[in-house]
């Protein structure tokens, strides 16, 4: 029988530029405590704070379109220049909120940029530069601190909380994904009754994310999760990363 | 710490319409092994079957508007009248998928009409009429059997795969609840930092069926998961139930 856990790991402490992630994430994990096939759910902030991908308001100089988006949406309009530098196109911009496709190719609020997890009240935080890039690196690093080998490295899972169509909130969503397969396939394959699952075609990435934010309270920093009962999605190699999840607009049939 | 599991109960038999589900649920969890705080999740198949939420194609005539659909999307025009009489309104028609909102609401592929995990070939699968009903219902149902007071039953959640925007693949999302808060809302409150948390809204209830949905294996029958570490989550009465994640339209940002 299948079965899931997930737990928040204690002791990650505050991530500053420079840090070394994975170095907290093993200290933090223990000895013998990161394993094969487990799922090592991350909070993109800290990854971001990690790699540097923050902005200081003070040194952004608003555009005139930001200026003109800031005084209708009643935003800081340097909060919006940097969505508009971090974004390739902005879908809608309605009820104080920017729909932005960013540069990485997510549909999300106000480009990912994140005005309140920032250590200093005038920075705001960014969406990694290649989130996959950024899974990848950290599961290797992960894999060597641990003393596995390469194919042996649990999975990395980036996640940030994206807002959904026609349904409120937000759930965490895979953003960077290496060792794991971001989606699970069963068109075309049968069911118990063996009868054909045909629209079946499970995100299982995102629902690992989503699985993983119920494990932490979001009050108490804890950014790093480790996930087990996920080891049939989890590969020997890096895998297509989490961009493989995005559907491109023209077969979009729910937003757009 | 928090922390989260989900483990699907085996032992759930086929369920035919008419059957006792909460009976079958409370047998397959054993002495003991419904209690307060949890949540149960499960799979809106067998609650609809369990109802008679099933439909006969043989019986169905389909209108000249089903005919015209289903040639245009390649469907049984007798399916697409079932998801018809499903939909308050048809948003979309490409691709083959009808993208419909269902009377309840919900906004979804070919209204929730489920082809593939009906017992008899020529049937289909509907939602369950008021799938909040339905969960509060089972949630009655299951604390008297487990000998427990209404005020401290396990949540009852209700679950549906759904396609998204701008994502590939499919992620459970909440159809009916009771005994759970379906969102949590941090809205206004401050993070570890002491930042406020501006736009952290958390479908809760959602995450939950994704992460009930990674415990079990599709093919593998197990409809039913008991999901443990969410009991802040959890309440003495029923609550507001999945409705109260509906956006209406004139509020959606990602889609329509």
């Amino acid at each position: 029988l299948a079965s899931l856990s997930a737990r928040a790991l204690a002791g990650i402490p505050e991530i500053r530029p420079g840090d070394d992630l994975a170095g907290a994430i093993a200290r933090a994990a223990g000895p013998g405590g990161l394993r094969p096939g487990q799922v090592i759910a991350i909070a993109h902030t800290v990854v971001s704070k990690a790699e540097g991908a923050i902005v200081s308001l003070a040194t952004v100089e608003p555009s005139s379109r930001a200026v003109e988006l800031g005084l209708q949406q009643v935003k800081d309009p340097r909060i919006v220049q940097v969505a508009l530098d971090q974004s390739a196109e902005i879908l809608r911009a309605e009820r104080g909120v920017l729909i932005s496709r960013t540069r990485h190719g997510f549909v999300c609020a106000n480009a990912g940029v994140d005005s309140s997890n920032a250590a200093e009240a005038d920075q705001v935080i960014v969406l990694p530069a290649d989130p996959d890039a950024s899974a990848r690196a950290l599961r290797a690093r992960l894999a060597a601190l641990a003393g596995l080998a390469a194919s042996e490295a649990p999975a990395v899972l980036i996640t940030d909380s994206f807002g959904r169509a026609w349904r409120h909130g937000q759930t965490d969503v895979a953003i960077g994904l290496a060792g794991m397969a971001p989606l699970d396939d069963w068109r075309g394959r049968a069911d118990a009754n063996g009868l054909l699952l045909q629209a079946t075609w499970l995100a299982v990435a995102d629902a690992a994310a989503g699985a993983a934010d119920l494990a932490r309270a979001k009050d108490s920093a804890e950014p790093v999760v480790l996930i087990e009962g996920l080891e049939r999605f989890v590969s020997a190699d890096d895998g297509p990363g989490a961009l493989a999840l995005l559907r491109p607009a023209a077969e979009d049939l729910f937003g757009s």
